[in-house]
């Protein structure tokens, strides 16, 4: 038994079980993103952002948690990880984008139900996720139907959070949302045994702008004629975003991000010739899924922006660093995240105008609308994201997809055909 | 051409399909209601309220707004009809319950959503909803995905006002849905051009009360050994309740209530012997779909609850009569309808203690969850119904079935199974 599988049984995970999904997820891993050439030197700390995921990470953690360290896992982009971070907590996307544990959520649970879901409610009960033993606090959110009444059923085996995500973006929902930050404080606060203070706060939302910033000019590059970064190796990134310790993943993107300047200096790009250039928008692409990006790719077109949540929904807006005390600052934060577009809200118009701007900002060929099966909202919206997009004369292409490779063939048929519908 | 057909032609409607619907909405009440044996001679009110829905209804709506009065569509019983009465305006429930009309949604439309939403959007736009021309507003909410991003599409087509229902019950949410009841008298007002009266309203509120009893006390014939009337029966008159005139119906079910007193002090009952006792438990059955409880009575037992929208949840608390001034009724009106346990809720611990309480009450052998597919919420929630179920000794079948016949067959099979399995 190795060291880190000694790690694992003493957490008390099915540890055999364990081993077969990892090794899936770094088949996959080096199908895809591996297989790419003419890498950026320093993405290998990213790519050992994902090795590590279930390995280096995990321990650190076990030693924050040793030295007195509380651990929160999240499973969406509305949690306010500026809050976690003053705290001295750890916040870790817990999102599951390995099929594999998909069947042992569905012993019990519908079928019909989005893979991301599934994958992560199977992860919780194969006993195979290594940050539920270790977890202090786990905070759902009520962005979806599907999400909303998992809380449900994961909330009875332990220690849960749900913060309600209003449906609307009305003055009443902008105070119902301002509460549920502050609870959210509150409940953090009596986790960590922590007093939530000023100088702290404004330490963690200086660090999470810093964080978005270095995103957002890595995102930068993706407009030039030639990008210096693939798609892929862009969701990678973002995928570790999720995962790692903040400053340090920082201050390796930053190193990633100086390296890609130095490649468009030089005219080196992740792909040769003039790929044509895709929008991806709609669902996220955790950690494990590597499926639409790797497929565009291997097409021999490039994903030059993700307006997902592993993309813009993530970094798109800073927290205003206010000196206001207290008060503004956590005002501040609450104000920030209900900015995030995501398609739970009625209307959304300003997700439209965003997925349009973004289209002509980097100057794509064509947008390719990624729904997870089952996800009836970025589903329903895709509607008038394609109508939007027409009117500004960019072609679009709905994709409805889980995680298995069954669909594969008949996918790439589709991008083929869409791509070569772009004549270019 | 019929007097009819031309009411509708006027109207702008596509007579030949709409014609279509209406036969096969008629030839599947034969087949199903109409068949029963041994039916309450008063259910012929009811079964003319099905009929005239797209005829004598429309009617009697387009004299009272020549009248001057306003008609406002519901797709929800989140709608508080008290303050739609009150202001001398007419609320008809708009949920499609025909297959007929499904391939209009999908045309535009994702397949993989509720047959009650692609039934109601189809009808919307295959141009055969005789209430869409004549629609002074219509008022949907955010009890689901599929139907909140269906009022984004909906809302472009003129005058729609969208309730947000919250997602939890804690104090911030009551203040919301408050504060939403008052937005939503504040619209009634302007479009009726009509002040709200603290003494029409006292007059809907005194109304509706009397009509939630009328259900009630039906339903509460259903709890009788040898109940006298059938689940299909009932089903019908709540399908009526949700489109008729609110008196009227409230004057028919009270002479119903007579007849079905009369039937059970001579022992006459809807079935022969002791059939098995059923409670229906989940989704909705709104007019044009009897599958489910024809499905079952058919098969020899009897459904003697309904713990849906077209039961229970409809009727199951009254408005506090309060002679407290307008502002304290319009309270007492935002705290009943916030009583009700929709799926949507998380937590939603209220229904699965009514569920249990609902299936001794009513003494029943077995409980058939029904979901329409693709409902993810009633759709997980099953699971812990199921359980609160088992632990109560109850045993329960989860069916998840869209308004096609295609699955009957199969589904029959289900049911008897289950019905055998009760071993009476």
């Amino acid at each position: 038994m190795t060291r880190h599988d000694a790690l694992l049984k003493d957490l008390g995970l099915d540890v055999e079980l364990h081993s077969r999904i990892i090794d899936s997820i770094d088949r996959n891993f080096r199908k895809t993103v591996l297989a790419q050439a003419n890498r950026p030197a320093r993405m290998a700390y990213f790519d050992g952002v994902i090795h590590g995921a279930h390995d280096e990470r995990v321990r650190e953690i076990v030693d924050r948690r040793a030295a007195g360290d509380k651990f929160i896992g999240t499973f969406c982009i509305y949690v306010p990880e500026e809050l976690v971070l003053a705290l001295g907590a750890i916040p870790v996307a817990l999102c599951g984008g390995t099929s594999l544990s998909i069947p042992y959520a569905e012993k019990m649970f519908p079928r019909d139900i989005c893979p991301l879901v599934k994958s992560t409610l199977g992860l919780a009960l194969s006993n195979t996720c290594p940050y539920g033993p270790i977890e202090d606090l786990a905070v759902g959110e009520t962005t979806c139907d599907a999400k909303k009444k998992t809380w449900d059923i994961l909330s009875k085996g332990g220690d849960f959070h749900v913060l309600e995500v209003p449906q609307k973006k009305g003055p009443r929902d902008r105070e119902l949302w301002h509460e549920e930050v502050i609870q959210f404080k509150v409940r953090l606060e009596e986790l960590t045994g922590r007093t939530l203070e000023p100088e702290r706060l404004a330490q963690a939302v200086c660090l999470m702008n810093r964080k978005r910033r270095a995103l957002a000019r890595l995102n930068a590059f993706r407009k030039e004629a030639n990008p210096p970064v693939s798609g892929l190796d862009a969701l990678v990134v973002m995928q570790g975003a999720l995962l790692d310790d903040t400053l340090r993943f920082t201050e390796s993107l930053e190193a990633l991000n100086d390296e890609l300047g130095d490649r468009v200096r030089r005219g080196v790009g992740a792909a040769s010739g003039r790929p044509k250039r895709i929008m991806v928008s709609g669902c996220p692409s955790v950690m494990g899924n590597w499926k639409l990006h790797h497929l565009v790719e291997s097409a021999g077109a490039l994903v030059v922006c993700d307006e997902t949540c592993t993309g813009e929904r993530y970094f798109g807006n800073l927290v205003e660093e206010t000196d206001g005390g207290l008060d503004a600052q956590v005002a501040a934060i609450a104000a920030r995240y209900l900015k995030i577009d995501c398609s739970c809200f009625s209307p959304n118009d300003e997700r439209l105008e965003s997925v349009v701007r973004l289209a002509r900002e980097r100057r794509v060929d064509g947008v390719i609308q990624y729904v997870l099966q089952y996800c009836h909202t970025y589903n329903i919206e895709a509607i008038a994201v394609a109508g939007a997009l027409r009117e500004a004369g960019v072609p679009s292409l709905k994709i409805v997809t889980d995680y298995s490779e069954e669909d594969t063939g008949q996918l790439r048929i589709r991008v083929d055909a869409f791509l070569e519908g772009l004549g270019l």
